[in-house]
C-alpha cells in the first residue's frame, strides 16, 4: 500500500500593545503598526466594526477613528464604520454573522486587508469568527474595550459565536494580527463589567502565580472602587500569563483535553446559558471559581484557609459566589451539574476539570463526585 | 508603552493512504489508523457523511460502512450515515451547512471524535468546512472518491463553500487527520469526472515536473479510455507533488499572494461561476490552462512547440480548451476577463498570476495585458 506523509509547522505571532487614547492623532501606536505592514505595490483595506456600547459611551469616536485611519499611509478605510450593539446578544445572532460577511465582500476586504474589531469580548469573538471564515481567513486586529477582553479573551487565539443556545458552538482558532489595549476605554465601563472582568485575573493567578494572587488580594477593595493604575497592572499581568500559557503550554489550539485556563469555567458556561446570559461571563466565572475552590477543599486538595481567602477576594470584588441553579430543583439534579456531560463533549474526550492544590497551583481531575459537588454548592450558599 | 509578544508554532501532520475496497472487512487500512488513535479512557465517536452519487453507484455501501466501523475498537459510529447529494450544488447550500452542524451536535461529535467525509471534492470541501467551524474544529477524515479529489483537493489543507455565487467565499485552512484514497471508487465515475480530474495532474506537472508531463503526454489517450493502473500512478504522483508543495513551499496556509498551484485557475473559477457550475472544475481548469499557456507563449515566455504540446494533451483527454465567455460580448469585456479583479481580491493584495516559462517551470506575473489575453483566447478558439 502506498503512502504519502504530510508534516509542516505554521508559525503564528502577534503583539499585544498597551496604550491610551489610541485614536488621538498624536498616538502612533496603531498607525506605526499598520504602516509597518504596508506594501508599496498596492493599498490594503481596513474595515472597522465597532461595539455600540463603546460608541454610546464615547461620542465622536467614529469620526475620530475615521480621521485617524485616513491618515495611515498605504491603507484605505472602508467608507463606513459598522456599529453593532455590543454584549453577548451579538453572539446569538446568525444573520448578523452573515451581514458582516456581506460587508467584507462589499468593501473588498481581501486576505491582505484588516478587519478591526473594537469592543468587548462578545464583539471580538464575533468579529474574529467572521474574519476567520471569510476568504478562508482575513486578518483581524483586536481593540478590546473591557477589562475581561483586555486581560483574557482579546489577547488569546479563539473566537466563536453561540448556536442554538450552545455557548461558542461555532468558532475557530485564529490568532489576531495584533491587539491594542487602550486603558481609556475602561473609564466608561459600568461597574459590573469593571468588577467581573477582574475574575479572569483571579483565575489565572490561582492556577499559576501565588504572588499575583497575593497582590490581587491586597488590592481587591481598591481595584473594585476604581483604582486605575492598579487595574492597568492587573490587566497587564493577567494578559501576560494568558499569552505565556497559550504560546508556551504546548497546545495553543487545544487539541488535548487539558485546559487549565478553563478553571471555574465548566459551570460558568452552563450558568451563562441557563440564565440567558443575564449573568456576565465574569460573574458566572466567579461562581464557578468559588464552587471548584470549595470542591477542591472538600476533596482534601486545598487547605481551608486558602479556600476562605479565595471566597473573600471574590466577595471583596462584590461578585457572586453562588447561584440558585447550583441546587437540586425539586429533587431533580441541578441543571448546572447536569451540564457536566455537555462540558465534556465541548472539550472532547475524557472529562477533565481544573481544580486547585494550592493558591497558585492548579491540578486536574477526571472524575467529579456529585455528592461532594452538591456539598460544595451548599457551602458557597452559606458563604455568599 | 508596554508590550507582550506572542509567538508559537503549530504542527500539522497527516498521512495520505492508498488502498482499494476500504470497507472490505479484510482491509485494515482505515481500522488500523483509527485504532491507533483510540483512547482506553473513553469511546470516540464517528460520523460519516456520504456523497449521494457514490451511494447510488455502490449499492450496499452504507451497510458495508456501518458493519466495518462497528468493528473498530474504541470507536462508536453515529446511528445513521448521512447521505447528501454530491456535486457542486452542495457547496451552494447554506442551510445544508447548518443541518450538518446540527448532526455534529445531535450525535455528540466532540473534539476527539471524527467526521468522515466520503465523496467528491465538493462534498469534502463542505464537510471540511462544517468540521472546521464546529466546536472550534472537530477532526475530519477524507475519503475522496473522484480523480480530482484523490489527486488534489482531498489531499490538501483547504475547505470551503460558495456564498452568494462567489466560489469558496466561506472556508478555512484545516488539515485533515488522514486521507484514504480508494481506487475502487473510481470505477464508477462518469466519463466527464474521470477525464476532467486528470487536469490537476497536467497543471502540477506543467509548473513543477517535466518528466511527469512527458509521462502524461505519452499516456493521455490510454488514460482517457480507462487505463486504471495508469490512473493510479497519475493520482499518486499528482497527490505527492501537491502534498510536497503545501508542506515544503513555505506558505501552507497561503498568507502570501503567490499560489503556483492555482495555475490556470483564475479564469477557471470565474468560468465555473458564470456557467452556474455546468462546467466541471477540471473542465474549467483545462480551459484556464490552455488560455494561460497560450498567453505565456504570446508573452514570449513559453516556446511555440511546448504550447502546442499542452493543447494536444488536453485535447487527447477530450477536454475543452476554449469557451465563448472568453470573448468580448457585443463589444463589452469578456466577463471572465472582468473577473481578474475579483481574483485579485480573493487572493488579496497584488494581482499574482502563475504562467509558464517552460514545460515543468512555472513563473509569476503581476500584470496581465488585456489585448494579449484576448489574442490568446482567440488562438484557443481556433485550436479547439
Ligand atoms: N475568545 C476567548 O478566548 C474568550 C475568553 C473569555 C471570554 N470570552 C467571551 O467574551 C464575552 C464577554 O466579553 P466582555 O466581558 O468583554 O463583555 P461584552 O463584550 O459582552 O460587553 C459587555 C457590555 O459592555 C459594553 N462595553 C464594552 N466596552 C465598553 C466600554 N469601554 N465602555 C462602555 N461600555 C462598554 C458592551 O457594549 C456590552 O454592553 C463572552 O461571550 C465570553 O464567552 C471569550
Ligand atoms: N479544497 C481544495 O483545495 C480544492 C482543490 C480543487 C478543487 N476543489 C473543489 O472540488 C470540487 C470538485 O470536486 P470533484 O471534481 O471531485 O467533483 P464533485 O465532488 O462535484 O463530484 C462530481 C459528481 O461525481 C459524483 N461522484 C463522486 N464520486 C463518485 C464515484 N466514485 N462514482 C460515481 N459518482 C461519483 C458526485 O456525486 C457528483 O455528482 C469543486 O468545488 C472544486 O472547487 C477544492
Ligand atoms: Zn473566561
Ligand atoms: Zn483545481
Amino acid at each position: 500500500m502506498e503512502y504519502i506523509h504530510q508534516n509542516f509547522d505554521v508559525n503564528f505571532k502577534y503583539g499585544v500593545h498597551f496604550s491610551s487614547h489610541l485614536f488621538d492623532p498624536a498616538n502612533t501606536c496603531l498607525s506605526a503598526f499598520l504602516e509597518s505592514r504596508a506594501d508599496a505595490a498596492f493599498q490594503k483595506k481596513l474595515l472597522v466594526i465597532l461595539d455600540g456600547g463603546v460608541a454610546a459611551a464615547h461620542p465622536g469616536l467614529p469620526d475620530q477613528i475615521t480621521r485617524y485611519l485616513s491618515a495611515v499611509r498605504g491603507f484605505q478605510p472602508a467608507p463606513e464604520i459598522i456599529t453593532i450593539s455590543g454584549g453577548e446578544s451579538v453572539k446569538n445572532d446568525l444573520p448578523l454573522v452573515f451581514s458582516l460577511v456581506d460587508a467584507i465582500d462589499k468593501y473588498g476586504i481581501d486576505r491582505h486587508s484588516y478587519v478591526i474589531g473594537i469592543g468587548g469580548g462578545s464583539l471580538l469573538d464575533l468579529v474574529g469568527f467572521v474574519a476567520a471564515i471569510s476568504h478562508r481567513g482575513v486578518k483581524h486586529i483586536r481593540i478590546p474595550t473591557t477589562v475581561l477582553s483586555q486581560n483574557d479573551s482579546g489577547v488569546g487565539v479563539k473566537n466563536g459565536v453561540n448556536y442554538k443556545g450552545k455557548k461558542n458552538f461555532l468558532g475557530s482558532f485564529a490568532p489576531p494580527s495584533a491587539v491594542f489595549n487602550d486603558s481609556h476605554f475602561l473609564t466608561t465601563l459600568d461597574s459590573r463589567d469593571w468588577r467581573s472582568g477582574m475574575v479572569e485575573a483571579v483565575k489565572v493567578a490561582l492556577i499559576r502565580d501565588t504572588a499575583f494572587f497575593e497582590w490581587i488580594e491586597e488590592k481587591a477593595v481598591a481595584l473594585t472602587s476604581g483604582d486605575m493604575p492598579g487595574m492597568q497592572y492587573l490587566i497587564f499581568r493577567c494578559a501576560e500569563l494568558h499569552v505565556a500559557h497559550i504560546g508556551g503550554g504546548g497546545d495553543p489550539f487545544e487539541s488535548g483535553s487539558s485546559r487549565p485556563l478553563d478553571f471555574g469555567h465548566w459551570s460558568a458556561h452552563k450558568l451563562e446559558q441557563l440564565t440567558s446570559f443575564s449573568l456576565r461571563h465574569g460573574e458566572a466565572v466567579a461562581i464557578g471559581i468559588a464552587l471548584d475552590s470549595v470542591y477542591s477543599f472538600l476533596l482534601g486538595w486545598l487547605d481551608e484557609a486558602s479556600m476562605y481567602r479565595i471566597i473573600s477576594v471574590l466577595k471583596n470584588m462584590q461578585l457572586p459566589v453562588w447561584h440558585p441553579l447550583l441546587e437540586k430543583q425539586d429533587g431533580r439534579p441541578s441543571p448546572v451539574v447536569a451540564g457536566l456531560e455537555e462540558f465534556r463533549e465541548h472539550l472532547g474526550g475524557r472529562l477533565t476539570i481544573s481544580l486547585l492544590k494550592a493558591i497558585g497551583t492548579g491540578a486536574e481531575t477526571h472524575h467529579m463526585d456529585l455528592d461532594l459537588l452538591y456539598a460544595a454548592a451548599d457551602i458557597c450558599k452559606k458563604l455568599q
